[in-house]
């Protein structure tokens, strides 16, 4: 057994197996996952990496195992291994490419990690873990670990959620994660905290226009999937930095200096994929690496695996607590697309916007 | 003005000049040099930079200036320059290379930094301001921010230093920075901070070993200063992993999979500089990257700087506190230097040392 | 000046005129006053008192004037003596007398300390400056300081908010603090720790039972107004301890002993104010002490103050933030009126209870 | 099992026998004796209680019990019930009285709570149990608790301690804990940490004029042993204000109004207790109430207690960690007696010292 230190949870005990696990070139890769990609460059401290937020994960996933006999071990190293496939900045090229969930079980069928797994498990039995509510839901050991992670290195003060009172609350039923009465209050301040982080961290303006730099850099630089998803940001930077495109080197050089893009357009109206398909089409080949558009997904309140158990019912979360039904109902209120551009283009940009979208 | 958040000062306040000097490519370089190397591979999560150290040694430096008007305003800026020149992986390089300071001289001479500084100051008034107390005593702005920085991004239990205090109670003479008597037991908690985490995090044995393959990568790939200085870490890393010299790909392959060569040799007794100079020597001949020796440098407590007004006079604190006496004497306690090997070569380095040291 | 070590804070400054009014025997009173009454019986480690509340508060009223140079400086020292008329328990016995603000008055206009106000303002404009937006609206000093405060000191994890961005983002505008753009998170976050903390910590059951026992033992021993503002915790308790009347000297041996009456009722349905007070009389002349009822009044939501600063215009912060208007809606949901009683007449009074409310 | 809500341990599990003895009138009586006494005078927010330092002792004890299977369950709820017999302001009146330990042991042989230890324990069994090592080494689980508690509670910067660390690094054999090899930093900034609250907070000289203050209106009013040791503050602070004496009300009156006396010597030199004894005694009859002299024991460094395991063999922490032989030797610097006066009377009392110390 191993303890690994951790701001978060103290000291993390790591198993014997957990530990061949983590002692994975596979696992060792995600020290050079950032978990909030170019978040840094609003919250210069959140540099912290997928790394430690997968131990975290596992700590919590352990923890609310201990209370559930009924969760199978290996659901537990699951929990661990959740987040293997993410890509260089984590979610930030997710719109290039498929879901990093997709690449979780490719390393999995394909890295050393694999040879370990199959010491104990059946791949396909661990594959269909990787879904095990003790990772996949609204309340589950995931969100609890990056919330009150991403708080921590930010500074953000929107992330004090009572984690223990949550953990010894959550009652498997064989099929979801079942949150106790008693638990239902830090349940909820675990969404407000989602709620309050997304815009002030996860969508804050710099990262996401720095990320769409980023995207612009990795499309014009056409790197395949089959390379991308083997890379660490040392390999992502040091190829753009490289590349034999001059925009692909204007634009991580802008990055690295932090010489961003200006918003041209910043709006909560969703004028729809189609639209902003066509606009990508015409804005590439009219101004090329100068401008960018941000088109993020909206965010997701998977409150069906919400459940609170009430007397000797089951109801949603959403149902027993007004605030957590407000909260889904505003879950788009922050949400925006984006029009970026290099400060000197930024007119000429703001001309062709007035005419494409009238 | 801007703000910049960061969990450890709340919020750091930077004037129209502080930000055009961090807006340089030189300081923004900054964001890629890990603040404390390869601790990360024993503090998963210490990934924290020089970046925002550089912020808060300012933070704290334009706090004490503010309750000292003697000291003058250059001091401040030059307190945000002050780790400009820092290699990649911080002081792990320097054993190689030429002090971290003169590179910040260097980038300051030579740098687009340098032109935003000479609107204001002549390079010679700059230069000189680097030396300051508020940067340069054992009681300083640059001390106070790292100890409590990396406590709190290791998660260390020993970084707990009442700043608020010190920073009210550090009187400037022109000269030096008095401690004030209120201030006695801050600055003696904030040595004694320090004297815990030197063997804790410092030069954890995890971080010490890893940082000799590095170093043992970097001799090997010859790299010059005229271009390590300029390197962040994604120059160096990328450039190590795609060597000529397969040596240090295996070494910097062996780094990125933490799988990390083993203590040989761990010892307290210092056989002298020229013991290890032909020890390195006789190794490197006979076992090329296989081993690595590590001799760091004792530390210092370069008590000198830190007075305390006693009454009308002043005093050592050393002579005011004993405890701070018995942390100078017990200064070389944690010292260790040691000889590292590839596990399949450990028994033949320890034979080969056997008759070596004799 | 002097510095007062505070948890929240770190040091608070106190002029030399704050000072003066700390040093009253009146200001003395209020660290024998507990902030949160009896919810120590739920959370025992939340003792703290009226008196560093009123430093906290002071303190902050302190940094939002220094953002905003049109508040006066009395407002200030108003601020550090808002909450100087509380009663024992703080607002526990407020539903048997008049509201503690005019208790504040009388002390400003009757005790030591108004001799020291006197020396810089007239009575009439103090007393005026006592509703100041800095301590009467929905984003102020008060409540800013004591959500935190209480949070730290039961461990109830919903009070972190960043204070430091709210006091750097009001605006006084000459008659109200209006929140900055910027300020609109923090502030928010103000409301939802409030909302947090009146269900689990302000309207803990526990406490509610204990306080509505304590009430009734003041009840029946018939202090009169002029004795109870003047009185602290020790003279009330001691006073019940000694009372001549079996019943009081029963109901406070059983808060000394935390032998609590349980629920017999416990509702959001509100009955009205006069079915409340027929209850009571009934209930008082049927079972005397053993019975009690507690009809708290409903949580305000003060937001005709809070407004937002949008562009050049003002918008109340519930039509900028969803979530605050959806706290407005929902700010009734944790109410509840009980009635408890001692456990071996329970069966008893849930019989009574049936017969009267039908 | 109940859970306690604890900002320093989380929660707290109670079982129901550790439930039981808490609901006695002995142990309930807790939460009205202040842990650190007359403390709150100089940290305002330091009121919090034996109560909840006693379910921390619990809390810290049955996790080191759970690493030692060896400890019996009974030395478990020992550790809860260990400050039982704190007179009112913990230590400052055992001066002049027994010390506690006498009468925890008075309270299980007569009080409520004997008889639910008599279901489980024999009194002569459980008595032996209050002594062991669990609560009464240099580090046990008392001293975990109450550095960290007095620290987060006063505010002061010193208490951060590795606890977790700590608790799995106690090693039990059967006669006393000892420090396994990676728990030796934790344990030796636990020490540190009490070296450092010595001087700031537990042997603050407000607290120590306050103190001496209290402790001579408790002798002038000659409470006897049988009555004080049942009494909580409330009983005392009642007491006292209503004293027939007239010195007795004016010392609590300017404790209450924080009216204290003045420093008239200071000194870190020991004159003996002889010397002592004469000068309480003359000053008694020539100035009564207005003078009082303050002579603590000296601060005890119990290393006998502290083992640490080396390789096979056992070590004392003071030969493993100069900085804790340099403690043991310091232990003294701090250690200060006094004279104080009330403010008028200062220059007759200097003069009477003069004359009687020569």
């Amino acid at each position: 057994m191993k303890l690994v230190h951790d701001p978060i949870h103290g000291h993390i005990e790591l198993d014997d197996f957990a530990l061949r696990l983590v002692d994975t070139p596979e696992f060792q890769r995600l020290r050079r996952i950032t978990q909030l990609g170019l978040a840094f460059l609003a919250y210069p401290s959140a540099k912290h990496t997928r790394f430690e937020h997968s131990l975290g994960t596992f700590y919590l996933a352990k923890r609310i195992a201990g209370y559930n006999p009924g969760i199978e071990e290996g659901a537990v190293y699951a929990a661990l291994l959740h987040d293997l496939g993410h890509y260089p900045f984590s979610h930030t090229l997710e719109v290039l490419y498929q879901r990093h969930e997709e690449n979780t079980k490719w390393f999995i069928k394909h890295g050393e990690i694999g040879d370990v797994i199959r010491e104990r498990y059946s791949l396909g039995e661990f594959l269909r873990l990787l879904k095990h509510p003790l990772v996949s839901g609204d309340i589950d050991a995931d969100r609890m670990d990056y919330l009150v992670r991403d708080a921590y290195y930010t500074g953000a003060a929107y992330g004090l959620v009572d984690l223990d009172r949550l953990v010894r609350n959550l009652h498997y039923d064989g099929e979801r994660l079942i949150i106790g009465e008693k638990g239902v209050m830090a349940a909820q301040s675990l969404l407000l905290a989602r709620s309050m982080m997304y815009p002030t961290v996860y969508q804050h303006h710099v990262s996401k226009i720095a990320s769409s730099m980023l995207v612009k850099a990795v499309e014009l630089e056409g790197i395949p999937l089959e390379e991308i998803r083997l890379m660490d940001e040392v390999d992502l930077i040091a190829r753009l930095r490289r590349s034999e495109n001059g925009e692909v080197r204007e634009l991580i050089a802008a990055i690295d200096d932090r010489r961003l893009y200006k918003r041209v357009l910043y709006s909560g109206d969703d004028p729809g994929e189609k639209v902003i398909f066509e606009l990508k089409n015409e804005l590439e080949g009219e101004f090329g690496h100068l401008a960018t558009v941000d088109y993020p997904p909206k965010p997701k309140f998977e409150e069906k695996n919400a459940f609170v158990a009430v007397g000797d019912g089951l109801k949603r979360l959403s149902d027993v607590s007004p605030l957590v039904r407000s909260l889904v109902e505003l879950k788009d209120t922050h949400w925006r697309w984006g029009v970026y551009a290099r400060e000197d283009v930024m007119e000429r940009i703001e001309r062709f916007l007035r005419t494409f979208l009238g």
